[in-house]
């Protein structure tokens, strides 16, 4: 089993309680699980769950996640309550705990996406970027940054206009743009692109903010089956006050069409600033 | 006591088993109540829960919202569960419910917003608008579409380049923009600005949608309080396809300032299409 796969896998616990699932220090970044990859944990979760009530409703269309502690890796429980079994979506909810508190708070709506139908209103337009090939390799350690583990994981490569933070020379834009595609060759689906939408560094690394900031909340929609090959992911901040940044985050697949989006609220840090 | 506070207005109950509150009639569109009034109702809920719990967050910096089922006007009970209370931040869920089943499920991150910090990125500028008294109003009813209780309690006046639906001839573009003031005179405030963030038509009525539909899921994020006088507000939709839309909607207070942002994933109707 491929290493995205294997690190997201849930075991039913025998009393109904809930799934053990394994936090995977190869999914971290400075030591923390990557929120992305909690939300595809509670995401399968939440599958499960709905097709035990009798819905083959295995995409999460929304994920909307509170982050209110980071776990630790290693084992956690997953649990999960359905709130609604429809026709055509299916809402639960899915909460990560450790040693009895809840870490991540997570509501989730579940279809079956189907293929091709129209698209009235296509979404914004995938940005131009260089190939693949000319893009800017992000290694797991970023020096004056952070440790991301899961770059060792993803094959991630940035626009170079997007890039001058890993030279110390951030570019002043808050936005970033990288291909992503996954090293152990999986190609993406539904649940692995709410890990591609939290998958990038802070766009804030752009404006010279530094180190690791929490995630607060994150809002995801999957809308479509993307098309194999590497995704187009563009991070972007909005507003930066007061210690917090939101940051809208779109994947177009490799067809170039718009298959996800999110936003997210998270802290923020800029040198000679006192922690938030 | 103004429309939009009593309406929201809440009653403990004496058995600790939430708080009483009553969906008005007043604040429904098509029959069924507003979307970011209900978020309003819970808001108050959850700053009321971290307030027994010892904490004095009544800003809600974060709500996302999970719509399981319209509840009908008239009595409904709201429950609170604190997730966690800290010590800048706590997290509280609240649940709106009816004769037993939750319509509403929300996570709100509460916090006090601060007055004045520098704003390192601004987010998107506001938009050019008429003044308010070129814009057009919004009546209750629009007679082939739907009625909207809400926009009497609303002075409510849209950029004449977005009314096109209002005679019949959408203008093409999925984006609405609006003044918005109270008609009871109540000046904005984080919690009214839930209600902001949902008060709008679907801006899909300026490409041909029609009638009413559900909202599935809806996160806004407070940022800034905001300054007395007109709020200025955009709904943009994003993606359309396969029955669902999701917007963007941004809000400007009288002084220029971005001070709140939602995303909300929709159903969507155009006319000739079954129902989704």
């Amino acid at each position: 089993m491929p290493g995205f796969d294997e690190a997201t896998s849930l075991r039913a616990r025998p009393d109904g309680a809930g799934f053990d699932a394994q936090v995977d220090p190869d999914w971290t970044v400075a030591g923390r699980p990557n929120g992305g990859y909690l939300a595809a944990i509670l995401a399968l979760a939440a599958t499960r769950a709905a097709r035990a009530g009798g819905r083959d409703h295995p995409h999460p269309m929304s994920m909307s996640a509170t982050y209110l502690r980071p776990p630790a890796t290693g084992p956690g429980l997953v649990r999960t309550e359905v709130l609604r079994l429809g026709r055509t979506a299916s809402q639960v909810r899915a909460a990560f705990e450790q040693d009895g508190q809840v870490c991540v708070d997570a509501v989730l709506v579940l279809v079956r996406l189907s293929e091709g139908s129209e698209r009235r209103v296509p979404g914004p337009p995938a940005p131009t970027m260089p190939p693949e090939e000319t893009c800017r390799p992000l290694a797991p350690a970023v020096p004056h940054l952070l440790r991301m583990a899961t770059m060792a994981q993803l094959d991630l490569r940035l626009d170079p206009a997007t890039a001058g933070f890993l030279d110390g020379q951030p570019g002043g834009e808050p936005e970033l743009r990288a291909w992503l595609r996954w090293m152990d060759g999986r190609e993406p689906d539904p649940v692995s692109l709410l890990f591609a939408l939290d998958a990038l560094p802070p766009a804030t690394f752009e404006i010279g903010s530094t180190g690791w900031v929490p995630t607060l909340q994150l809002t995801s929609y999957v809308r479509a089956l993307p098309a194999p090959g590497p995704l187009l992911v563009r991070q972007r901040a909005q507003l930066v006050l007061g210690g917090f940044v939101d940051e809208l985050c779109h994947v177009w697949d490799a067809s170039g069409r718009l298959v996800a989006q999110a936003t997210q609220l998270a802290g923020v840090r800029f040198p000679g600033e006192a922690d938030g």
